[in-house]
């Protein structure tokens, strides 16, 4: 098995460390762009390597969907399927089954659900959420999770920490790929009793790496990022920590800042279709018509195609004509920033000086982002 | 002026050319891909260039609405604007003001419509045809021309003819750009008669190059394949031939073979984002089931990005669960594809067997491709 994880620097809980794994070198803290249907929507491989990513994730919800994990099996796996490869991280499916799948029924045994697709009724059980993982070939599998939403009241927040407690055991003893290794998720929502409680019970079963999951949900950004900290320090410090499904650029910069080493969002591809670009100096929504006749780049350091390439003018046009090169672009450039906040983050805990660095990126960024 | 046309090779009325422009040499014949509103749909500028592309077409009716004219030439230009910079040929937007803006009303002096984006009353004269291209600083610049239906009555398509002709000589008068040349345009119908009197009096005004129009206006391709020999030779040997808004690749090929150097259509990319690809061996339908589990390229022997790297059953997913890089792909395909048609027919025609390579290609598109 070709998969480990160094820690190489810290500054505070910062961390920069170095994960290996079969297709490749992953320098944290990292950036996973989302490649829910076995694309990052909008780009050709090619794209999302120039923008600097390292290892993407993909869906297994959508894809036990639509194409299917034998399918991609037969094709020879996922990496082969959709031509990335470099390391691919998948989720379990669970998220999606509660947030897209309709009628979702969840016991011991596992979800039942109909697809939202073609309204067939589907299973997920620990032990399937493995095999479809199996049969992608991910790099990094996630063990099946309940994620209740994040307003779900104490005793539905309990039972699913439970559930997830046992899924996790099952789908490590249903785990035989040995050029893949298994997170596992910590629930407990902002309750950090009940994370600890769940991180100590996962952490005796010794995965090679940690999520915090349910931290997209609905919960206020403040309360998140007051929990992180607590929730982080509750992790193996010698192991990578996954915070799932985050966030916005200044979530990422206090998961950082909590110790985490890996995140995931499709806000930068999502509000880039939307012409809502990411900066150093805050959001830039290029429908607005002072954009009209600039003729700057978005961001002027920015090394990526669409800044190095284009005009605010000419991205501007592209919006209001309706182009799809428009969404092409933004989607390019709001992954390469985050790569390169990911990039400068590392730099800066290298050189000791994250906090300064936070510091200034949350002064540059005075206008609110949108919400996840 | 940096314009020129030579003439290499011939085979029968096929012919081989070098057309320099002041942004960058042609070969001949040559296909336009078509970037309406300073974009080739789904397409960045380096992916036009890496699928073989040596001109483009820009669309003046809809650059004249969006961004408009006087904005492109304060920003540098159609070049600058949109990062293309090799040469640009623009019509003169008569065709979009017939076929796409309402409530058009033709006169002598010019074209009164509604535009098709926000229904105000705009005009379009031969002399704002020049200005508007002038500003857009396109190397080849058209005429305006009347274009009537294909099933226009006789007197209609006369009186066009003779519309056009006054307005190719107040265009000529009115054209100062020294970087940029201006074609005329021949119309006529499939009344080879009227076609000939048409262009009689367009060459004897002396224009560096000709084009056909009329001629994707909804008559039958066996009535264009028919006309364009006698059409074709009605146009001055030495000067590039320009058949406009044509065609399938079959029609590509009859042009050819009639003498035509140079074609532009959007069914390559129009094709493409609907799921049909062009290939030697004719037309591919990836949403067809029978493509879920092909491992094969779209095209084996074609050097293209999407045949090189990825396999019909990804394409089949791809638009089978309507992501955007299907549509990418596809269109990238397809220009390369349009491109590759005509290298191979320029190096048939230098080897002296284009008409062999013409038979070969009409052998292998046994099925019917879908009308213009």
């Amino acid at each position: 098995m070709t998969f480990s994880f160094e820690l190489l620097h810290r500054d505070g809980p910062a961390r920069v460390g170095r994960m290996a794994t079969p297709h490749g070198v992953v320098e944290t803290p990292v950036f996973m762009p989302v490649g829910t249907q076995a694309t990052v929507k909008g780009l050709t491989p090619d794209m999302v390597r120039d923008a600097g990513a390292q290892i993407i994730l993909g869906n297994t919800y959508h894809l036990a969907l639509r194409p299917g994990g034998d399918l991609v099996a037969e094709l020879g796996g996922l990496h082969k399927f959709m031509k990335w490869d470099g390391p691919i991280l998948t989720d379990s499916g669970g998220f999606q089954v509660f947030s897209l799948a309709s009628q979702a029924k969840i016991t011991d045994a596992g979800a039942k659900f109909r697809s939202h697709v073609d309204g067939s009724l589907l299973e997920l059980t620990p032990e399937k959420a493995v095999e479809i993982q199996q049969q992608l070939g991910s790099d990094i599998a996630m063990v099946l999770d309940e994620c209740p939403p994040g307003d779900a009241p104490p005793e539905v927040v309990r039972r699913a920490v439970t559930r997830s407690i046992r899924w996790a055991e099952r789908c490590k003893a249903h785990h035989t790929r040995k050029d893949q290794v298994q997170f596992a998720i910590v629930q407990g929502g902002t309750n950090l009793d009940l994370r600890a409680e769940c991180a100590k019970e996962l952490v005796a079963m010794d995965f090679p790496g940690y999520a915090l999951g349910g931290f997209s949900v609905g919960e206020s950004p403040a309360a998140m990022h007051a929990a992180l900290p607590t929730c982080a320090a509750c992790l193996p410090e010698e192991k990578p920590r996954y915070l799932m499904g985050v966030g916005r650029p200044e979530d990422l910069l206090a998961g950082v800042a909590s110790g985490i080493d890996m995140f995931d969002c499709v806000m930068p591809t999502r509000n880039g279709r939307n012409a809502t670009a990411f900066t150093y100096a805050g959001i830039v929504k290029l429908r607005n018509s002072r954009h009209q006749r600039d003729p700057a780049p978005l961001e002027a350091d920015c090394p990526c195609y669409c800044c190095r390439t284009f005009s605010r003018a000419y991205l501007h046009h592209l919006f209001r004509v309706d182009e799809m090169l428009g969404p092409i672009l933004l989607s390019l450039h709001n992954i390469a920033f985050y790569l390169r906040l990911m990039r400068d983050s590392r730099r800066a805990i290298v050189e000791g000086r994250f906090a300064d660095f936070h510091a200034e990126c949350l002064a540059g960024w005075k206008r609110p982002a949108p919400a996840a």
